[in-house]
Formats: C-alpha cells, structure tokens, sequence
C-alpha cells in the first residue's frame, strides 16, 4: 500500500435517517485508521458539524463499547446550510484547517448526494459507506442496518399475527421504504403476508380484492397485508377503507410500525457487514479510491463511483414477487 | 375438597381483547380440570361459540405446545349475539345439552360483565380469570397479559429512543390504555419518559410546556413524551401540533405503537401467572366459589365477586407518578 | 421531611454479582438526590473503590441514558480488604474526607453484611438495595434483576425446547441459584418442564424417575428438566448419567446456561422496581432510616433491617410446587 | 416448464440437526408443489420414517402458521438403519409402493451422503435443501439456520459482556461449529471479541497470550474471547486454565452457550432463504435437475451436484480474519 503517504487525517460524519449499525462502521473506520496511523476526527451532526466545526479527535478507545448500539453516537442530521455553496465553503474551510484530507460519509442517497458536490467543488477525498434502512443503494447487496429493520418489520408482524389470528382479523401493516419495497416485501415473505403492496409494481385494488377472494376459498380466517410507506395505490388508510367497501364483513385494522424500525441494536449480519465496509472504506481510500462508495458484492468489497451509487437503483428480485404469491396461500 | 363431586364439567372460553398469556391460562385450567378429573370442553370465539355451540373437547394434550405462544388457540371474539337475552338462553340450552355445570371466562371488562349476566339469569356456575394486557382490573395485582405489554412497548420506545437521541428529536408515543394509564406510566418510567400522560391525571398543556422547558434547561437535547390512548388532553396528533407551536424550532415525530402491544409470546411473569390463575379457578369452583374472579393478591390467590372485580379499579400509584417526574430530567 | 438536614453527602455502590437492573436503581438514587439538594458520590467496584478513594461526583447527566443498561456503570467486585477491620478503616476515613455520611449499598447478601459491619463498627448511615437475580433476600418481594434473569432464562429453555421436540430429546437445563430455586421454579412452570430440581426440596432419583414415566405414559415425547445449580441432588451431569442408566433409550442432553442469566437490558419490571427502590432509599435516609434495606413489600416501599434481611429467607411457595406438578403433563 | 409431467409425488423430509428456518423450508417445498399440482408427503423423523412408512400426506394448510417456528414439525433423527442396505431398500419400496418419485432431503453433511447413495442405488430422484446452522456446506452462500444462530450466539454474548464489563472479568465463550468456525468468526467479530479460535486456522496459545497483553496495553478491562466447539488448540477448559496459569491476575470464565443455538424462531433472513430455496427444489426438480442441492449463490439460486456440496467446503473469508484482529482493540 504505497499511496498510505498520500492520506493522513480522516474526518468521518454519519448523516440522514439514523441506521442501526451505524456505530459498528464508526468504530470499524476508527480503528482501522488508527491501525494505519492515520488520524481521525469525528464529525458531529453529519455536514453540520463540519460547518460549525463540532468536531472530536477519536481514537481506538473512543469507539468502545457501542459496537452494538443503534443509532450514532456522532448524531445524524440533514443540513440545509451544506447545500448552499457558502455552507460548503465554511466546511472546506474547517476541514484545511483540521487538516482533514479525506471525508468518510455515512448514510444514504441525500449523504451520498452532498459528498459528491463537496469532492466536485473543493477536491477533496469523498468516500460513502451506505448506512440506510431502506436498502436503495446501489454498489452493494444490503445497505447497513437493513437487515435489523427487516428482523423488527418481522418480529412486530408476528406480534400483529398473534391478535389477528385469535380474532380473525385483516391487518394492514405499513413499513418502511418511501422508495423503495424491500422491507415490505422480504419482510411479507417472512410473515406470510397474503399480499404486499410495494412501489416498485402497479397494484391495483382489483388484485388486492381477488387475492382477498382467494384466501376466503383456501380456508384463511386471518390475514395480513404488508404496504410499503411509498406504495402508489394510496394511503394505508384509504386501502384499508376500500376494502371494508369491498368486504363489509372483514375485521379491519391498521398499523403503521413506524420508527421502531430505525432503532435497536443491530443485528449480526450488520454488525459484521458494517465492520467490513468501515475497514474497507480506509483500506480504499489509501489505495487511492476517490469519490466512491464502498459495499459489498457478493461477498467481496467493491467499490462503485458515488454517482452511479446514487443514479441507479437495486431492483426487486422478480423470483422473489412470484414466490410470496406462491407462497401466501 | 368434599365439594368436589358438585362440579362435573367444565366450559372454558377467552373473550374480549386477546392478551398474551391467555393460552398459559387455558393449559392450566385444562390440566387441572384433568387433574382432578373434571370433564372439560373448550368454547370457541367466546360467547360466540357457546351460542353456536362451537365446542371441542379437551384434555392434557390438546394444550401441549402452547404455554409460550402469543394469542388464544380458542380464538376470541366480542358478541353482539350474547347481549340479548334469546342468544343467552341458546347459550345457556348448549350448556346444559353438553353437561357443562361451571363456565371459566377468561378476558377483561366486557366478559366479565357477559359472565355475571349469564349467571344471574340461569343459576349457572361462573369463575373469572383476567385476561387484559390494561390491567384495569379489580381484585389482582396483575392481569394476565399486562407484563408482556409492557415489555413490548418499552423495547419499543427503547428502540425509538435510538433515533430520538440520534436526531435530537421529540417524540410523542402512544401506548394502549383506554381507561387506564399503567401501561403508559410503567413503560414511561422504564424509558426515561419525560412526561408521561394518563386518563387518571387532569394533563394540561401547560404543563406539558413547563416540562419542555425544564428538559432544556436540564441540557436533555431528545425527550419521549409517552401518552396513553385515552388520555384526555387530546388526540396524540393533536398535542405534537400544539407542541409545534409552542416549540417551533423542535423536531417532533408521533409514533403509534398500537396492535403490537397484544401480541407475542408471554413473559415468565404472565406464564407464571396464568398457570397459578387457571389452576386457582379450578380449586376456587371445587371449593364452592361461585360468580367471582381469581386473582393474585400480595402473591396469594384471591377471588372477589365479579361484581367488584368490574365496578371498583386499581388505582394508580400516586407514588409512582412522583417517581416518575423526579426521575426523568 | 424535617431530617432532611441530617443528611447531606451520599455514596453510593453496587457490589457482589452484578444484576440487571443495577444501572437503574443507581439512576433514581443519584436523581432522587439531586432533587432533595444532596450531593452523591458514585463509588467505583463495590468497597473496594470506597477502599482505593475511586470515586467520582454524579449528578443527573452522569446516570443519562443507562437506565436500559445491564450491568453497572460503577462496576461491581468482591472485596477481600473490606473483609479486614484494616480495610474498613481505610473506607471510613476516605468517607470522612468526601463527607460522605450515608453510603447506599446496591447489592445481595455479602453486600449487605459488609453494610452492616461498616455501620456497627464507624456508626455511618447505611442503606441497603436488594440487587440479585436469585432473589433470595427477605424484605422485599422482587430483588432487581431477578424478573430478568426470569426472562432470559426462560427464553434459553424456549429455544432449547424447539430443538429437543424436534428430536425427541430429554434436555437438563441448569439455571442459576446456588441457595434458591425462584430462578429454576419460575422459569421451569413458564417453560412446561416436566421436573424441576430446586435447593429448598429434598429431590429423589426415584421421584425424578417416576416423574418420567409418567410423562412416557402421557404421550409426552420430549422432556425438559430444569435443575437450580446448587441442587443437592448431586451435579446436572450426574444426575443425567444416572437418568441415562435408568432409561437407556433415552437421548439426553445437558445444557447450563450459565452467564447470559446476569446480563442483558432490564425487564420493565425491573426498572421500575430499580426506579422506585432508588428512590425509597434516599427517602428512608431523610426520614432517619439507618442500617435498613428498602424493598417492596405488597407493591408498597418497606424498609427491613439489613440484619433481618440477610438472617431470614422468602420461602419457595408450596402451592407453586404443587401446580408445577399438576401443569408439567 | 414441459418436465413437469415427469415428476407427480415429492417426498420431503428433515434430517439431521435441527435448524431454524426448516420449517419455512418445508411450507415452501409444500405450497409450490400444490401450486404446480404436485402431490406431497411430508416424512418423519428424517430417514427413519421412510424406513417405517410414517408420512402424511400434505397440503397448504398443512403447513399453516409454521414460518415462524423454530425446530421442524416433521422432526428429525440420525438413522442407523438407513445406513444399511436393508434399510434403504424398505425406504425404497415404500416410496414406490407411495408413488414418491422425487425426494426432498432438507439438512447437511450426512443428510445430503445418504440422500446421494440412495439415488445411486435406486435411482430415485434426490434434491437437497441445506439446513443447518453451521454453514458448513459448498454451493449456498449461506445455510438455512445460520442467519438465526449467529444471532442467537450474538445476543448471548452481548449479555455475557455486560458481566464482563461490570466486573473485569475475561471470559472464553465457547460456540457451535466442529468443523467450522463461521459461527466463531462472525459472532465474534460482531461482539467485539479480542481473539476468535477456529478449527481452520492453526492458533497458538503464544498467539493468544500476546493478544492479551496488547488488549491491557490498550487499556481494555474486560475480554471476549469466542471459541469454536471444533477448535483445535483444546478444550476450552484447558484453554482457560492455561490462560489463569499464564495471567494468574486474571478473573476467568468459562460459557458454553450450547443448543440455545440450534432453536429460537427463524430470523427474517433465514425464513426468505428457506422460502426461496424451498421453492427453488421443486422449480429445480421440475426442471430435471437430479441429485443435486439447491442454494442461493450471490442472490441467485443454484444447483450443485450433492457430490460436490458435500466434498468441497466454504472457505472462510482472510479479510474477515484481519479485520477480526484490527478491530478489536
């Protein structure tokens, strides 16, 4: 690794919606540097903290003991100052006076979207790591924190199940995913929702009532429909409401799992992949990866330009539409 | 137990607001009955199935498996049907065709008030056992399902907590509780709530904001307000937009944590506690108890007339309500 | 409270096994004080950091966000030095110096006795709070982290159950309580063990025995027996060597499951109990109570002698004996 | 699909150690057979009821409310007697006498060898399916069960820490895995453990001993060090007893976290994998594959000959290994 002259001071900063898992890629990116003698500085409140200069040196022993914490103990905000140039110009500003040669951004698409600017305007060394429950990064299999959001998506709809079962009872439960269906529908398979109502395909209310039929004749009492928060179709509510149109004898509820899937300690999977792609993110950045996100593909790091990370979009497994219907009844 | 040879043939059935526990509570009633070799018919969705005589006969074996499993396998239901008194007399003519001479109502309010009906008009034995995650029963500390509530909304509040503090955001999040505030105030108290509010307390805005402003002073930059259902201030949507005005430069979110609270698999307290219920109803009936509820008093099985047991109501702790102030800034 | 006078610096301790539930009731003990004006003193690793003068000022931030946290912030240790009038005196001065005049002790049983030694031999005001799992300390209903332990334990025996069902497996499952079954009665009812080997009982090979052919006799095809670790009827492994000696055919496995029962984040119950036991203290010591532990008897605060405390024991309850025999088959 | 006409009647079954996610598997197989008019029969206790023609026949109900269940409701065993020629050509009538033309074996190692000697004598089609927990097995990124045991062994360390931590204590946590140190490697990683001995990498106690003078150099107080049951350096007692020899200052303990790992309800990863690879068998079948096993490689499924699934072997990750050892301190 002979580019390890050319860096010598990390800033790293989580920013946007909080990730369970998000301390685990904080620590990994620690100790790594320290690992290499790097320097680092922990920025706090995602860009703001780089505009207002609220800053701290961290070293091994700043990152103990949080490995599996949810939320980060850097804080997470969205900055509206970052997106003027004037903002940006104080950050850059702070960052030469820190002596920070390279930025490690954590988060999502808006993150991704203000490290890109950032590395256009001033030259400075970007590199993302993808830390977002909703898993609609491009440049890695899973996204951090997706898998912990899944496994509370589920476990709160095998709760849900227990009561709607006793009373036989039609749930419709919302999750998480403006954009994006992949909580939804990984989260449906595993609880065997009848139907799951995602924004990457064109539901109607004519399918949802049809599989609704279909249940009634398999010999169903229960059932539950998983609705992404983005689905097209409408509002929960309203779909709730058509149905009770449709089906006057159907016990209706509905319940939106809300923030709870933001939160918790993060799973193994994230845990491990969070550490991976913190250690991976240092490691690129001393061979010279620039404007990058780091992720992994297939088991292996890979690095993906920020813009591509950004532009293109991870695809619904169309297998994996046709087998939660197969699989529902 | 002379009076043993009195009662022959057990009915038992759940009713109302299913709550975790509710099958602990039916093993122990079916084995017990066994035990001392009473006959024993399960009755399906509560009064409905007595009506409609949909019985199954039960022994140990029918309720192996389910001492850990969320909900009811007797299925549960509210009856329009049972109300009237033609559908009692149905009812009360299944009872007698099946031989059943004592009927095991587990559940809250409502089946309790079904239960004392039935009895004054047909002579017929009856026996309570709470089965209520509100625990706004008279005549037990505890009502079955009420342990395992709270520990679902506290991991959940917990988890919120993560993106709260993350965010630096407020959040006001509504916990079941209808008429009554023990679920909000416990899981509260077990949250580090800030404020905390109830049906049982005159809330006011005003002092909502005081608390505000303490919290701010006291350097707290994320707070829970943790709100019950019935709280009478208002709508929770309501308060977090009176909140906004007050407090323009907060980030607020409303969380609703609604069904999940019903569901899930027991906690040790409320398995413990449904098995010694169930196998107290059955002692209580040998012993000549007749129209009352079992409860646990002081650790000790207590039976009180179904009649208080729905008139009178716990009170809160007036301590706890103190507790709960001093100790969250 | 006219004592309040009196009273004027706290310290404040958790010592011997550390329990969940610890970091809760340090929580309201160091926000109670601050809310009466007192100063507190936070002592690190039980009597020894009384010992070694480690110790550090808290206020309300110091105890922010671990009221979800196992184990104890302050850490926990036995101290030998405590054990010498030497090392006693050391403490005391140190006391005397920071102007400590009240010192409570969060703990068990050893805890207690050195509180009681302490304050026969230097006169310094002492307040005990019940923290164990095993909850084997008289004055109070519940110590702190025994409905925990309950809970983790139970959750252990649930997974082991699904995997000795699946195979037709008999499983030993050793919980802790080295001088009390509550641990291994409560989990053993809550998980349908068929057996349950506790300290407080004379246990037989014979009637264990029996008890398996009865459970062969009833259908049941897999077995859990739950063993309290200090069982006198020898070690879990014996005891299942002698089972497989006496039923050939059986599979049987042994599982302890050992650490995981102390850790973990407090139960709700806990914490509130934590809470409020925190709260009792400071109170009793501004009322005047000296050389007492605080614990909740009947859901009402009550304050026991230590020497009462350590000298009697709750006693398992016979009816739970009993039902946990009628219920196992 | 025109090989459809070429199978009529799937037999499935479970074999070997049982994992989480089995019994999602099974409803998969089960409702894509009745989605594409194939019959069914379940089979069990793995090859043993083939032997004692003990089946049922299966449809989609039989495999209602199953998704979430850890263990598998058609039970498993280890089978002498289908060791033995006899004993696989009763299996083998039975089948014909059924009209079984394709078997569906879900397990690991030893499932999946007699799975390949009965389809070599006669010729019956066989399809694998990998469940167990130690993802140990070539041709599937991942196993069925694995997900859901490293956050079993996870958890459990997690609650370990916290005693640790309170108490200074090193702890030796000893997990799942005799031939594999997946479990190890990632659980360890994912607790912050200062070493992870697995059987595929030669550890030295030197080794160790040197990373527990570096971890007091760094200032850690307490250590986790996880060990897989199949590390070859020792008995994890031994190992513990040579570290108190080398450390005599040390505070040391030993936790063997056992068969927790093999139960619990599958995780929301393990329950979308046993669903696809479920599906993906009979899809498999139908399509003429024979004698093969049915795994997701880089998110896609994929059939490897059994021969090859068994031979070859997941080789753990290097980087993994070096990231392990540079986070950890």
């Amino acid at each position: 690794m002979t580019e390890h002259s050319s860096i010598k001071t990390i800033g790293v900063l989580t920013s946007g919606g909080d990730a369970p898992g998000m301390n685990a890629a904080l620590r990994a990116v620690v100790r790594t540097a320290a690992y290499f003698g790097l320097d680092c500085f922990g920025i706090r409140e995602g860009y703001n903290g780089l505009i207002q200069n609220d800053v701290l040196k961290m070293g091994p022993r700043s990152v103990k003991n949080i490995i599996h914490r949810g939320g980060t103990i850097l804080k997470s905000a969205r900055s509206e100052e970052f997106r003027t140039k004037a903002g940006r110009q104080k950050a850059y500003d702070n960052c030469k006076a820190l002596g920070i040669d390279s930025l490690i951004c954590i988060g999502g698409d808006g993150t991704f979207h203000g490290a890109k600017v950032f590395y256009e305007e001033f030259g400075i060394r970007v590199m993302g790591i993808p830390g977002t429950i909703d898993n609609d990064i491009f440049g890695t299999d899973q996204t951090i924190g997706y898998d912990t959001a899944l496994n509370t998506a589920m476990e709160a709809i095998d709760k849900i199940r227990d009561t709607a079962t006793s009373h036989n009872r039609v749930f419709f439960v919302e999750v998480m995913g403006r954009d994006a269906g992949f909580i939804a529908l990984n989260s449906g398979i595993a609880t065997g929702a009848i139907d799951i109502l995602i924004p990457e395909r064109k539901d109607s209310i004519e399918d949802l009532f049809a599989t609704f039929e279909k249940a009634e004749k398999a010999g169903k009492t229960a059932s539950i429909v998983v609705v992404a928060e983005g689905e097209e179709l409408g509002n929960i509510y309203d779909i709730a409401k058509a149905t009770k149109n449709g089906f006057p004898e159907f016990d209706i509820r509905v319940a939106v799992l809300g923030h709870i899937q933001r939160g918790g300690s993060p799973s193994c999977a994230d845990r491990v992949l969070a550490s991976r792609l913190g250690y991976g993110a240092i490691v690129g950045l001393m061979k010279g990866e620039n404007a990058v996100m780091t992720g992994m593909i297939s088991n292996k790091i890979a690095y993906t330009p920020i813009e591509e990370a950004i532009k293109k979009h991870n695809e619904i497994d169309k297998d994996l539409l046709k087998i939660s219907e197969i699989l529902a009844l």
